[in-house]
């Protein structure tokens, strides 16, 4: 099932319901005015919601009506909860490496999450709106699930199951305020401005094989200004999984149906800067900062710079046909205007 | 005025108007269903919440019923952001001193802040849950203010215009497993459990003269099992005021109608051990960690356990009559059971 959440009726929208092929989409107020709504009754509505989704797809369309991405607010424009794992732990050990930091042995084992703002998500085709470029504006293509309710404690096999949907995310990040941020050990605060998620949020089964072990094994497509930057599998080198980072969350707390979890930026091991990058055959990346570590541990220096306003950042996923699974997030960067 | 939430009613609760003497309350739904409500359409809807409260104290109560903090909810069930400063950096000194550690400049000019989890705060007299006592169980007695809509960039003279109410907080913090924790970061995450707020939000005019440069001057009253803990003045040694900390957190994006941001311990500047507590005619304190602090720096080892299932917790503040402004937070730490 596909859901999406059309920027009129209020802060949080309208629930619609996406068909497979993402042409039509379909108020559903009688089910749930919005998204939240629907995930607070989730066992409940699931049924109603997953009928209305295999009619359209029988093209029953005469209540819906053309699906516009550029319509959409993220599918939560505002939620409970956003906490972002860093599972790709190769990610965070080219962090270290170029800043010449060791990597703890620990963080293969202990993942890594910060709980990040949640109150105001923008579009998945709205800017991302900075004060100032001197700020070092940087995307980081991520997928992220949303939970059900989680009770304290659970373990990975009981969250698994209390997974509703999936998205992607551009949780952009303001590098050169990250590290004067983070020495003061309390974690992100300025440093991570408000994040985008993809038009449409797919239930796991939209999948199929791709999938598995609780992660999502399909290449990641990263554009910057039309060109290729990047096309991770979003499935290699996790090293938590979606049940784990949750379990990780839920440790000490209940999590409430709503929360959002990253996955942190998706990040495949390749050998080094000529061979990682797309015009050498590699897979890319989904931040600027991967590109630029490889280009200080093997020139001392980073040469790629960080976003301009007027750049374009596109990520999206496709299924084996070529189709789009999520619609795509699609942002220029723009001075910032009240 | 002073507002609260029923836990009737659904996830977010039933919005109740409270009088001035906190003895009645009554159900707005022809106004707002939900705090939440009230507050993403607060400047319409404001007058007309004011005008019950006045008709209240005026005597009109035939549509009132008994308040009774114990069926509260906190006033926000969960909140779309909850991020807590520290701008009781006597507070903070105190625990780079215990660990041997300099205070950097800075932190007496830029906040620390962290971004906490917001999905599921518990009510004002529901139990401190715990998996286990060996996590270093720890109150933290604040005050919070509800925010409405703030844009990006906003500066401290228009972030207190946009200071909608107050409450009281007891963050609640997991002490045994912050070093580990902060070691890795990125902050926060299994280390603060759920919070819980004051029965009652209250509007910053409810001080009258005590609230004074965007803050809240009059002591805050902690009682553990009984017995005064601490009644510091949360007005006294505030080196950031609210305005300055939701300044600090739209530096880089907007915030939303019902943001929660939160003082951080409240702490006053205290000459030793010995002239600090409330047996020794000191004001005593909003944390355990602070007297164990106390206790390292002068003896080499703290003495004051951390709590235990079966103790109490309570936080209040009284106005220039003795009467509760907030209700009270009213906690017992028990073992978690789903």
């Amino acid at each position: 099932m596909k859901l999406a959440t059309l920027k009129r009726g209020g802060r949080d929208g309208t629930l619609v319901v996406v068909n497979r092929a993402l042409s039509h989409c379909q108020p559903v107020p009688s089910i749930a005015a919005t998204l939240q709504q629907a995930l607070d009754n989730w066992p409940s509505l699931e049924a109603k919601l997953q009928a209305v989704y295999a009619a359209m797809n029988d093209g029953v369309l005469s209540a819906a009506e053309p699906f516009n991405p550029a319509a959409c607010h993220s599918p939560l424009p505002r939620a409970y909860q956003w906490a972002d794992g860093s599972a790709y732990v190769n990610h965070v050990e080219l962090v270290r490496r170029a800043r010449g930091a060791e990597l703890p042995a620990e963080f293969w084992t202990d993942p890594l999450m910060y709980q990040g703002g949640s109150d105001a998500f923008v579009g998945p085709c709205d800017p991302i709106a900075a004060r100032s470029e001197d700020w070092g504006i940087d995307l980081e293509a991520e997928i992220a699930v949303i939970s059900g309710d989680i009770p304290m404690g659970a373990g990975p096999e009981q969250t698994l199951g209390a997974i509703r949907l999936l998205m992607l995310v551009n949780d952009v990040s303001l590098r050169n305020l990250i590290p004067a941020e983070l020495a003061k050990g309390f974690g992100f605060v300025q440093s991570k401005p408000a994040s985008a998620f993809s038009p449409v949020a797919i239930t796991p089964d939209e999948l199929g094989d791709d999938w598995q072990d609780g992660k999502v094994h399909r290449p990641l497509t990263v554009h910057i200004n039309d060109k290729l930057f990047g096309q991770a599998n979003a499935g290699q080198d996790m090293t938590f999984n979606f049940p784990q980072l949750l379990a990780h969350l839920a440790k000490t707390r209940e999590l409430s149906a709503g929360s959002i979890i990253g996955s942190g930026t998706v990040s495949n091991k390749q050998g080094n800067l000529h061979g990682s990058s797309i015009a050498n055959g590699g897979v890319g990346y989904c931040c600027l900062a991967e590109v630029r570590m490889y280009e200080t541990i093997e020139t001392g220096a980073p040469q790629t710079p960080y976003l301009k306003f007027g750049d374009t950042v596109t990520i999206a996923m496709y299924d084996h046909h070529g189709h789009s699974l999520f619609g795509a997030i699609s942002q220029r960067v723009e001075p910032y205007s009240a």
